[in-house]
């Protein structure tokens, strides 16, 4: 019975690493959406956070479920509880990812970003989506080096989100409205980046967890 | 021994709710600083911060040796969940007062917001901030009752919130940093607000799902 817990959990794990993996391509289309101005992009964006949201919800029924059955031990609680609060982490993604379509369709046919920032956004965008698959690879593997990668991944956000902000403060001609757009777009991606870290950090706190537990019986 | 350990869930909800009282505190001290330019009251906003976290911390820690000692049952599991769920959401909300509390030092002497805005943020403050006292009191009597009032309150957030962009989006004349600031202000009092609401409908659901658990004991 132990075992089986044991192994549903690995693989509720798997199911989140899976819309890990959803909320890269709902970034991924969010990104482009904002800078093809592609409202096909904007709806895929949206249909990806609606799965994933659905998957999420299900996920936790199905843990809530395990523990209604069994009497798990200590050690695969702090599993149990890591999935609940992990999926919570991934469904954020899911909506961030959301908002920044979302802002695209709202300014749609118009642009939401100036030209002169679209490199920024571009690359927002790629480390983002690369960021969301780490925290996929970091669930699957559990290896901690993924969480080491992650979080030089968020200095690069973090840098880029800066630079908005430079351009923002420093001779900006294009209007008090786009002004806003980008904040809060570079909050949405800054967002997104750090719950991608808080999975790929949780895991690494599982490792040693996990492996205290399994040391100790 | 699982009375007990209800019993310590028990208080374990009562300190949540107490940590929600803090974020309460902390971002009535981060509305001042903002409204009031006021460096002292940004610093008591981000002192409440501190304090909201080292508590919260405790409290995971107690939660997961609660679950080291015992062995508990399915509807104390969903409890206990709820406790590391929740903590995460007044966490989150310590956050996002403290980050309008730094808004308001970084652009110390000068004002963040126009004069012409004070009226919005006064109540976009004072209502966040009854909503992280109504969460509190949520947690601590588990009425139900709270969260229909939460949800009014929120969209009272959600209406100030577009006044801002109505007011971005017409004849600003203020500059674009100051657009900047204002949108992401408006996006930090709107988050707290929602983990106010995340708060009061967990109770509802841990009410329903106590319930349950004990009628069907």
């Amino acid at each position: 019975v132990r075992d089986d817990f044991r192994r549903n959990l690995t693989s509720a794990q798997d199911a989140l690493a899976e819309q890990a993996d959803t909320a890269a391509a709902a970034i991924e289309q969010a990104t482009i959406a904002l800078l093809d101005v592609d409202p096909a992009a904007a709806e895929r964006s949206l249909q990806h956070n609606q799965a994933l949201r659905g998957r999420l919800a299900e996920l936790e029924n199905k843990a809530y479920e395990l523990l209604a059955l069994q009497a798990p031990v200590a050690s695969d609680l702090r599993l149990l509880v890591s999935v609940v609060r992990l999926g919570a982490d991934v469904e954020r993604m899911g909506s961030l990812a959301a908002h920044i379509a979302e802002t695209a369709q709202r300014r749609h046919p118009a642009s939401v970003i100036p030209e002169l920032l679209a490199p920024v956004f571009r690359q927002m965008g790629d480390v983002a989506q690369q960021m969301a698959v780490d925290a996929a690879a970091a669930l699957r593997s559990r290896d901690t080096a993924d969480a080491a990668r992650l979080a030089i991944e968020d200095d690069t956000v973090d840098r880029l989100r800066l630079e908005l902000f430079g351009q923002i403060a420093g001779g900006w001609s294009y209007g008090a409205e786009a002004a806003a757009d980008v904040a809060l777009l570079g909050r949405y991606y800054e967002r997104f980046a750090d719950h991608a870290v808080a999975i790929a950090d949780a895991v690494v706190y599982l490792v040693t967890g996990v492996s205290a537990a399994v040391s100790a019986e």
